[in-house]
């Protein structure tokens, strides 16, 4: 008999596993249910899609519908959204709704790629108004980019995260005055001040007015009926758009309501083969969390590459693979205005929070040989555990080579290196890449010296 | 008693010894001899500093003679040749090339640092010309820029490595017409076809005429007496200026004449810890060979970075300590032109003569995210053993984002990580710098379907 798998969601995690499945077992029915019309989009590069005003928002479409059907053999139903998981009868309860109708449909192996859906502040008098917009799927850069055209001057992102922070680059660059507001004591919350210190001054190099430490009230609306101002529990801050990315969270109701374990983060519990506490159920994506190395257990950081590792390793076993996702040590990265930021790793609070006893350095070293033009500072922030020497974590931060650095830190994290391992590294010295003490061989150094070992 | 450690050689490595020992023992007398003038400069920052008309060559120092002393404390010695060592009495005799006078100075440690030099092709007819010279210490460079400044229009590079192919660029740049020679069938001897093919693209691109398979047979002297032509076997090449880049050998007569062990290299043998077959002898930088992480055994790829590390050791334990260096895994990297080449690990040859059974792909990715502007493609070469899976070594080539990437392969061959291992890593994503799939976990995921697990 044809085994059938379901697949549901299709962004990103849902359309790897299918299209991996499908790959792997040539033979097996592949069934995605999508409730939105949109399917595997860059939703990362949303910041500089809108910040480019020729190009069309439907530009971030990685695969179409029709070549996931037709080049994939996927059976892709979009506007199908699963409500309700009978594990014990193996089937699923679909609404259809184009038809408003439910029907179920049955499945050997099912997979959960529900995604994440953002926080809002809607709640809030007149958060709701039409100018008030959140950043997160493609259709909502179909909301926003029109009124990029048109005459938005003065925008307020709520939320100092990375997202907020790519999007002033974007708003500014379309002659967007902007503002930011966070409400705790920085932006970047997790972050390491040395770091946040570096962002602020670019951010104030390039006149974007910062408030931390501030509620957001409301919005305020003008007579007319257009958005006047962001309201927050000090000030009043006239804005004719606000773009709220103060996070997200796991959509892990339909798992929950089935019964499947929900891991402490809120997110579905999943094992390294991302099986969720029934053997026939797998997830993948920002709707589960993800094992993580150094903490040698789940955590919840969503990220796209994340959610393509974890489609694939719930497609191939989904379609009877046996494939171990290897686990995250905490990477991310992102560029504000000329700046590149970067960390691996547990930040100082998660370090201590898990026993560690995190000793740390920061340094400062050129990017490049000091006889090669163009070169930038690149300050390193490294730390490691006192007792025994293991890293745990860092962040990378300048104007030129920054961020792909960061992948040699997140290398000696993930096979679980001591600070000495990465001082004694075989990095590559070639004066237009490196100097001959490459930034992270510095960091290490130094903080070989304060463990004192 | 005061501790005497005297140090052979101040250019880069013995300079760093020097340092180090007398930072961790300030009691100690360090007595540095070196036969040169100059001391610890940026041998590998010479191209860029010859492409600059501007510029002058003594911008290459990064320690004066006085610094070394003043700031230091060390009893530095230039122009003063170790020409003999009496292990057995534990002295060494010094010339002194300015008065011409042989005395002996006696150590309780001895550090040897003697550096290496070029191979050169004087012995060819008018291949000792004042226009044909080789690149390699400060005084090379003093020889070579005033010719730059002056009527040089044609230069013959004799050697396809990286040397050679850096000057290429800085020569153009000067106005100059560049001709490479190679005697071996490629450019790049060692570096996989892949790699050779895309740098012999740029040298296209570049107008840079490139003839392998060529011996030299000498120059070509007019009857003015300048330099005319460059003679190969199979054809006269127009020349007023060639530079000869055909390796190097390490400078281990002294250490071979008191009986200390040579390595199969021809290099100084060392241990680990820096130190010679004489326990109160240690070597370190181009002189001596390296221990090599994945062949597990000393190996000789002399580079400026590896020679400050091994000094730092050397310097310490010769001090009293016990640092241990933790090897090479054959990271190299350059610049020619627009395109960035870097390699790390083991060739093919080299995997084949260890016994390994490697298994090669090569891929070819954006290097940022599709979104985002800017990108070139990068290509990956990776070969991992087919049996264990064991990563072997890679190379990485394009125009953007292609060397820095080179770290994480070599952070991943000191660890002795499968390429499975490298699949599972957690490497940033972010459109600016990277795409969802990096160029280096694509190359992992072909790689591991070709070895079929």
């Amino acid at each position: 008999m044809t085994k059938r798998i379901v697949v549901v969601g299709a962004v990103a995690a849902g359309m790897s596993a299918a299209s991996q499945a499908k790959r792997r077992r040539s033979d097996a029915q592949l069934v995605v249910f999508e409730k939105g019309s949109d399917i595997s989009y860059g939703a990362c590069g949303m910041p500089y899609n809108l910040a480019d005003a020729e190009r069309s928002i439907e530009d971030l479409a990685v695969l179409t519908p029709q070549q996931a059907i037709e080049e994939r053999g996927i059976d892709l139903h979009l506007r199908h959204e699963v409500t309700h998981i009978d594990r014990e009868a193996r089937q699923v309860v679909v609404r259809n709704h184009d038809s408003g109708e439910d029907h179920s449909e049955p499945y050997d192996a099912l997979i959960l790629a529900t995604g994440a859906r953002p926080r809002t502040l809607e709640r809030l008098p007149h958060m709701d108004h039409e100018r008030s917009l959140v950043l997160r799927t493609l259709q909502d850069g179909r909301k926003l980019k029109p009124l990029l055209h048109k005459d938005a001057r003065r925008a307020v992102i709520l939320g100092g995260g990375y997202i907020g922070l790519e999007m002033c680059e974007s708003l500014q660059r379309r002659g967007i005055q902007v503002t930011i507001i966070e409400k705790t004591p920085q932006i970047l919350p997790g972050w390491h001040t040395e770091t946040v210190a570096r962002v602020m001054e670019e951010l104030k190099d390039h006149e974007i007015a910062v408030h931390t430490d501030e509620t957001v009230v409301g919005a305020e609306q003008a007579e007319d009926g257009s958005l006047a101002a962001l309201v927050t529990s000090s000030q009043k801050i006239p804005a004719d758009l606000v773009l709220t990315a103060v996070g997200i969270q796991p959509n892990a109701e339909l798992a929950a309501a089935a019964g499947l374990r929900i891991g402490a983060s809120g997110a579905i519990w999943v094992n390294q083969y991302q099986q969720t506490s029934d053997e026939m159920i797998w997830a993948a994506g920002d709707c589960c969390e993800a094992y993580h190395r150094i903490l040698r257990k789940n955590s919840w950081l969503p990220l796209g590459t994340t959610a393509n590792k974890q489609g694939r390793i719930a497609g191939a076993n989904a379609s009877g693979e046996s494939l171990r996702f290897r686990g995250i040590v905490g990477t991310a990265g992102f560029k504000v205005f000329d700046l590149e930021v970067a960390r691996s790793g547990l930040s100082l609070e998660e370090a201590r929070k898990e026993g560690f006893e995190p000793v740390m350095v920061t340094i400062r070293q050129r990017s490049r040989g000091h006889s090669f033009p163009g070169g930038a500072p690149v300050y390193v922030t490294l730390f490691a555990d006192g007792p025994s020497g293991l890293l745990l974590g860092g962040e990378i931060v300048g104007k030129d080579g920054a961020v792909l650095r960061i992948n040699t830190l997140a290398a000696a994290l993930a096979a679980h290196l001591n600070v000495a391992d990465l001082q004694g590294m075989d990095l590559v010295y070639a004066p237009p890449f490196a100097p001959v003490w490459d930034p992270l061989l510095v960091a290490a150094n130094q903080l070989i010296k304060k463990i004192g070992k």
